[in-house]
């Protein structure tokens, strides 16, 4: 690795170009990279062969063993070293662990889609797509397919939220989901927040092309159109419904039970 | 109704007041109030017949059918007409939707807990608490106990993330959650990430006590040892953990599903 140059400067354009990595939530998706923060996310890329373009160290983090270990391990990368305060502003959690990784992000997946596949529409939280991301990866679902309207997959937020399941996702993203549709062998399940069939009355031992819509308004009407079964979960009369990635939770525990 | 007084000054000790309450998350303990904001949670407040203390509406809120029909049904409460700017500050959220009540925190519950009950230990992302608590509510549980290290249960963040539940719940803040545990006729199951029992194992027909731990930590090493029930839902062999309020969301659902 290369000595790092240390950066305590917000003028310093290698940070300002990282400081817009950062807070713009579609500066991943035009510049085809994206930043993985925290010891844990860095580590799963590089066990995953994510290609690294630089790794960002704070001036305290240089101490933790974890992260030394990772910098001896991080071969000729560019490494740079911010000041805490520096690091923090991007960092974005309270108490950064003090490293990150400025990556690259992998191609999308293409071609047709065989086994479970989540299809998200319009979910616009950060947080909910970086959960269901996680939930589906612990769940055995390989395949994401995000609409437009969604936050982008490869932000920080949905990263730090998805703690490394999209390295073992394969995740497309800006697709016309009811297009997408016709590309999957599973069966199109529709969660819909009444009158859909119970979702403990459904078989789910075949693969299931599961869809799951906005916080507010649920699935587009376009969408509910194209899929005949709808599926929701049973709720207590004085709830109206689940946040959405609790929602997506129950629907695919509820398949990998089935499954067992 | 009286008169609604404008509000365009940050200087406003009325405005200074509801910006620390906003933002402090420790206020609302130590005030005894909090601050429901949006169409859903006021009209849920007024429903549940929570005390307002105070109406708070945006300029351009006014002009909205629904924030209209709540503000002429809200007799002699003081209302509060903040310039939008300041309402956004206020609110937190990136589109308020212009209407917000600064509300008294309902009385904690005490006594015996028969039923179902969830137990939260140190559980510090008030997304993540407010969602247990949405789920928990459409899931049919009625008590909720949190201990010390968890987001407060009344903060705005946690309200907004709850969507009215808590007004279904009977909510204990900064309980000794070993201590209570003896006072709760349900059996204790505590959530582990691995070696307990598979969940899809467990009988839940009767009441249950869940433990949920830590976002990072777990459950800490006290409450594991003082409970036999341990419980693991099975993930694929490439994930480590679900978020914790996945995790809650398919507990308690599979709960619902053994007892239809």
């Amino acid at each position: 690795m290369n000595t790092p140059r240390l950066i305590t400067s917000r003028a310093n354009p290698a940070f300002k170009a990282l400081s817009a990595l950062a807070s713009d939530p579609r500066a991943p998706r035009h510049e085809g990279r994206t930043l993985a923060d925290g010891i844990h996310l860095v580590a799963d890329c590089f066990a995953h062969r994510i290609t690294v373009q630089q790794l960002l160290v704070s001036e305290s983090g240089q101490q933790h063993p974890q992260i030394a270990a990772l910098l001896a391990g991080a071969g000729d990368i560019e490494c740079l070293l911010l000041s805490d305060t520096l690091f923090r502003e991007i960092s974005g959690v309270a108490t950064p662990t003090g490293i990150a990784a400025v990556i690259y992000i992998p191609q999308a997946s293409q071609g047709d889609i065989a086994g479970d596949v989540v299809m998200l529409d319009a979910i616009q939280d950060a947080g909910n797509v970086g959960t269901i991301l996680r939930t589906a990866a612990a769940a055995g679902v390989r395949d994401i397919v995000l609409g437009p309207g969604c936050a982008g997959a490869w932000t920080p937020r949905v990263l730090r939220a998805g703690q490394g399941a999209h390295f073992n996702l394969r995740i497309r993203e800006q697709a016309d989901l009811a297009a997408t549709l016709a590309i999957c062998s599973g069966m199109p399940v529709a969660t819909v927040a009444r009158e859909g069939v119970s979702l403990y009355a459904l078989d789910l031992s075949q693969p299931i092309v599961w869809l799951f819509g906005n916080e507010g308004a649920g699935l587009s009407a376009e969408l509910i159109a194209a899929v005949q079964q709808r599926v929701t979960i049973p709720l207590a009369t004085t709830s109206e419904s689940l946040n959405v990635a609790a929602a997506a939770a129950v629907c695919l525990f509820e398949a990998v039970r089935q499954r067992q």
